[in-house]
């Protein structure tokens, strides 16, 4: 860890973050309305097109390569008893993405993306695998409701250590990225920074996660307000939330964001925690927002106040609660669609076929 | 046209339709919860892998040959002033989809799905094309608000082409199929069958098509109203609704959905018109209804309607209202994506990953 360094690194990718192109935007949006079909009758894969277009600064734009980035990453607050499921979870999920036998894996496979494991902050020692990036801040953080989840400078390093994996993943050819997590107790965390960022109580914004027991529920709701109390975050400083009360995976998938961002590249936000990474993002720096697309929405309870904090507005809904980088998946493979219909649909003119004005 | 010929066939494939398998329900139910993921995470991706099973009656279905089969016809009622484009576009647009330059063109390449391209009732007459089939059962329907639109004996021809089409198409490998369509007007009747089939006032369910003017949705209104008074379709008899107020394209989906039943094969049922044509097949035969996926909530007024009536709930909603089988494509990707979790994903056992109990 090198706090000047990773401080270096963020300032500048800040400073690269640029607005949508209103030229290839509108350029886009003219041929949709030229295309064979009703204008607007393909609904919102025509504004994904023309975001898409806005995002890449090029009319016609191609995804080809994809890539999900899922990070890994354990969380003191589990000594709580916030969990289903018991924290060694974390790194057997880990080894499951490697061997191909997890969720993600078979929808990534589905769509044609490659995904990237990173071992952000796993309470384990993971073995080294040629798929695994072992880009570990500590083992796991502290316990959130006994002080801050992490260090600031810890909180910079998961940040910056993100901008570099996404910076490698587009210098391998990365058009598009998902983001993806994995970590026992990381729904406590997010929905901590989701109550620090929107205002609203613990209690309406808390979900039972993985599947936690009534008993559990309220461990997990008194968790955050008990943490929100200990740590007093600072809502205008998104390094301070995170700090504060998030986790090493969620710091990482924020820096994943501004990277991308600042590389003119979109990032489809998975679900619940992912979605408290792009907050913390889009505290830091309200420009990313134009970059997001937001997957799904999950059935994890307050998600929905975070895309609305967002402004973001879901593609799907399909009551998926999983992560991984599952909703992504599917996102993504709209993404790709919409860019193809842009590209490929014959205008009227190509096609000879009579516009609504020849009635 | 042969009708005797027509209705043996219509009562054989009816003969035929089963209930779904409980047993691959069940066991589709009990690998589901054996996945590395908290039980039910998935969402809906895990119901539709477990309807799939019961379609299949096979525990661990594997969906490789999809189909989107788009009929076209036209529709007497255009003289009535009710669509945005003019009759000249059915088949214009039917050239677009042999050329490949159409929406549906794309997203099915996009999904890796074949289509087949029928002309059910075009007005004009079209050249011989490798990937069209003639079907023709005549040059447009009649206007259905001076009468109905066909006769008996058409309505007939059309379902059983429909079951032919499909059943050749199942020869091919079939595995899943989606349904779509291209008709001028086609919009009027297909609203038209919803307030027959619903009872709900025309007002409440004609939308706007392609994007008629307001002159023109009042007469489009009108027209249903009209079409019901005139016709007086019987709403316990499906075939006698399709006469009155349908199109042969509609018909001709309602046998492509009554076969793909009867061979237990999956339908992804489109948007308004598609769905217009699973209500006939439903009123025809109810047992079809579980063969049904709503892939999508069309943006045409009334869509809910329809779907409720037939108990589906649609996987999606992008806002999308083209038809063309659009919808049903993105939605057959969904269905593929939930056989391949259910199929490709690690147990608990497998993947040495600790189950909940072991907190």
């Amino acid at each position: 860890m090198n706090p000047a360094t990773d401080q270096t690194l963020i300032t500048a990718t800040l400073q690269t973050i640029r607005p949508l192109d209103e030229v290839a935007m509108q350029a886009a949006r003219d041929r949709q309305n030229r295309l064979t079909k009703p204008a607007g009758s393909l609904g919102r894969l025509e504004d994904l097109s023309i975001q898409l277009a806005g995002i890449y600064a090029d009319p016609l734009p191609v995804i080809r390569d994809k890539v999900i980035i899922t990070m890994a990453g354990d969380h003191g607050v589990v000594a709580s008893g916030v969990s289903a499921f018991p924290q060694e979870v974390t790194p057997q999920m880990v080894l499951n993405f490697l061997h191909g036998g997890a969720a993600i894996n078979v929808l990534a496979r589905h769509i044609g993306a490659r995904i990237t494991v990173i071992d952000m902050g796993v309470a384990a020692d993971l073995d080294p695998h040629p798929d695994l990036v072992i880009a570990k801040i500590a083992h796991g953080t502290a316990n959130l409701t006994e002080g801050p989840a992490m260090t600031p400078d810890q909180a910079r390093a998961a940040i910056a250590t993100g901008i570099r994996i996404v910076n490698q993943q587009i210098e391998l050819g990365l058009d598009i990225v998902g983001t993806g997590e994995m970590g026992i107790g990381n729904t406590t965390p997010s929905a901590a920074i989701a109550a620090v960022f929107t205002g609203v109580e613990p209690g309406n914004i808390v979900g039972r996660g993985t599947g936690v027991d009534d008993a559990g529920y309220q461990r997990k709701i008194n968790a955050v307000r008990t943490a929100l109390t200990v740590n007093r975050p600072d809502r205008q400083h998104g390094l301070d939330v995170l700090a504060k009360v998030g986790g090493f995976e969620i710091g990482g998938l924020a820096g994943v964001i501004l990277g991308a961002a600042a590389r003119r590249k979109p990032v489809m936000v998975d679900g619940f925690i992912s979605t408290a990474a792009a907050m913390v993002a889009a505290a830091i720096e309200p420009g990313v927002k134009p970059y997001l697309i937001a997957a799904h929405k999950s059935q994890e309870y307050g998600h929905a106040l975070m895309l609305d904090w967002l402004g973001l507005h879901p593609l799907i809904d399909l009551d998926m609660r999983l992560g991984e980088g599952t909703g992504a998946a599917i996102g993504i493979s709209l993404a790709e669609a919409a860019c193809k219909v842009l590209a490929e649909m014959a205008t009227f003119d190509e096609a000879g076929v009579s516009d609504k004005g020849a009635e």
